[in-house]
């Protein structure tokens, strides 16, 4: 297990309704092309304002994943 | 459109239920005297404690708005 | 109160609810041995990936509080 | 001299044809309404993309001017 | 479409002519292959030198693009 | 209290003296302006050489101020 | 060649023995797949601890390599 | 002596006076308490305001000291 | 498991043999005390020169262990 | 080859024209003391205003050469 | 006056007295050598520690000085 | 020798073999000229790749030096 090597991925994602979700949308799309993802970590929190309010929340992650043996 | 020019300023909200609430709050007391704001960014993320428990939140954002014509 | 002296450790909480939750655990966990916490600065946020979905978040926190008088 | 105080600003610039007439374009904005500006730092180089080509970009400076006297 | 799902890959870029070129040359390269570019970022700016004169530039550039659905 | 909205601005302040002087300097020219300063903190540290000798301390600091109410 | 476009990855190597046999692992295992690897960057170097000994080096790389043409 | 170990904690000062004062004042109140303190480093520098006057200093600071052998 | 507390502490180690040996050697010393060590993470790589060569590597690392419970 | 030296200096080169302009400037006055330049990397970009307009730019860059052998 | 180069050269400069003292020494000393010194920059603040006590402040700076013409 | 002033310069060594033989080089190369080096400071560590193998380690460091009084 200790010579793993694992590949990052940097990914953007939206949600109306906070910071996690965003994430978990982000997670849930790279899900359907990347296998064995691990981790992720946080790298800039932003969002769009409408009206004065929060419109969109626009998380950008850095995703973990184990790249696997080619046979 | 490509031409637009944004001013950037730096806000911090706070409040007692969470970041996006903390967040939210900067923008509300900014909608009373700016117009056409944006996007933000989240620039730092702290809080206050009181008794062992988090008492509130504070987030620094930088408000993006377009600087609207003299005329 | 313009002499006060302040210590600050680094924790790292986890959750499988979301960042605020985290934090408030790390707190919670400190506050069994620290007295006097007096406020915290996110320094990272990360998570656990599993089946696609965040398992647990992972927050790091700096934790600043009054050092007490010997006496 | 030695005494002057400077506020600084944080704007965004666009502009089709390049990093310099990005810069100048916020600065030529920010005339209308600022005076005494001395300097501006580059703070962030981006840009859109539309058709796989540069459509235009966006660079965001601090201008810093001085801060006259009241009198 | 605050929903959207958004992949940034790093790209440099190399030009004799200046930093605008050498980030066009990067866009026109990936456009071979990546669809749905919408944005990038300048990383770095660096290039290399031949006999006292800039040989060429070499821009560090960061490229966002929609993730399209799977269907 | 826990509700209280913050504004942050960028001031350079000048001395011959050293930096606490210079960072007291823009406070002063700041205070004629703006009211319900909170806190500062230090960006950047610099100055002019004239002769060998340090001629004038340029100190870069961030200035929080609350943001009052509108009514 | 001054025109040559570049891509950057980033890999995560591990190994019991160093940080120099952690990063040789990532390039091996990304050799099985991504032709024209040109040169490295240490991002980030960690470990993991098992009875207060180092039992293996993480060492976080940028690769960059060849855009090869499409034809 | 090339085998010493350090540990490092952080600390803020404060005071009236200035920098040097804010610092001094978190060495002599961590040498209470902590041997063969050796070196610091500053990590921050802010302060709070009343009156458009510095109240007084805060400087965050990082102290090294050597670990003492159990024995 | 995924509400675990951990405490990141801050060592330097030496060594005159090189990077890795200098980490062992913080380890081996904060074993002596700490309990439950996970991992580390570099943060800075120095060392002192004598007569033209390496004397000693000192290494920074934070060291990250898990917060026992109290009972 | 895998065993050259380089030294790396700092400079700051000006021109009313542009980016590329006032790195070249910077290049040509050092090529006139220094032999095998190789690369360099643009740390900071800045410049003057006078009435509303870039009077001139000016560019940090670290220029690195080969250390050629005594002999 | 607009197309001037400048060189950066990195100094640390020690004092018992304070932050501007150490700096002072640092000019002082490179005055002997260096002709037409312009601005410093504050790079790194740190000291020495003896029985609790700063023992010498030790600030590291970059000077920037003109370029001269070989002629 | 609280007074002391030291000089830092940046510099570039390379090794097939690896980090620690990579900053030896540079220091042997530099101490043909340079006197009283006193400490490094690794500040970047990267490396060239030949068919899947890293071909040479290259790191650049930051040597602090004693300026010698000139009489």
């Amino acid at each position: 297990m200790s010579n793993h090597v694992y590949k990052k991925i940097e990914l953007v994602g939206s949600s109306p309704n906070g910071i996690e979700d965003a994430v978990q949308n982000a997670l849930s799309k790279a899900a359907e092309t990347v296998r064995n993802m691990r981790w992720f970590e946080v790298v800039e929190t932003r969002g769009y304002i409408e009206n004065g309010k929060v419109a969109h929340w626009q998380v950008t992650i850095k995703v973990g994943f184990t790249v696997e043996d080619e046979s």
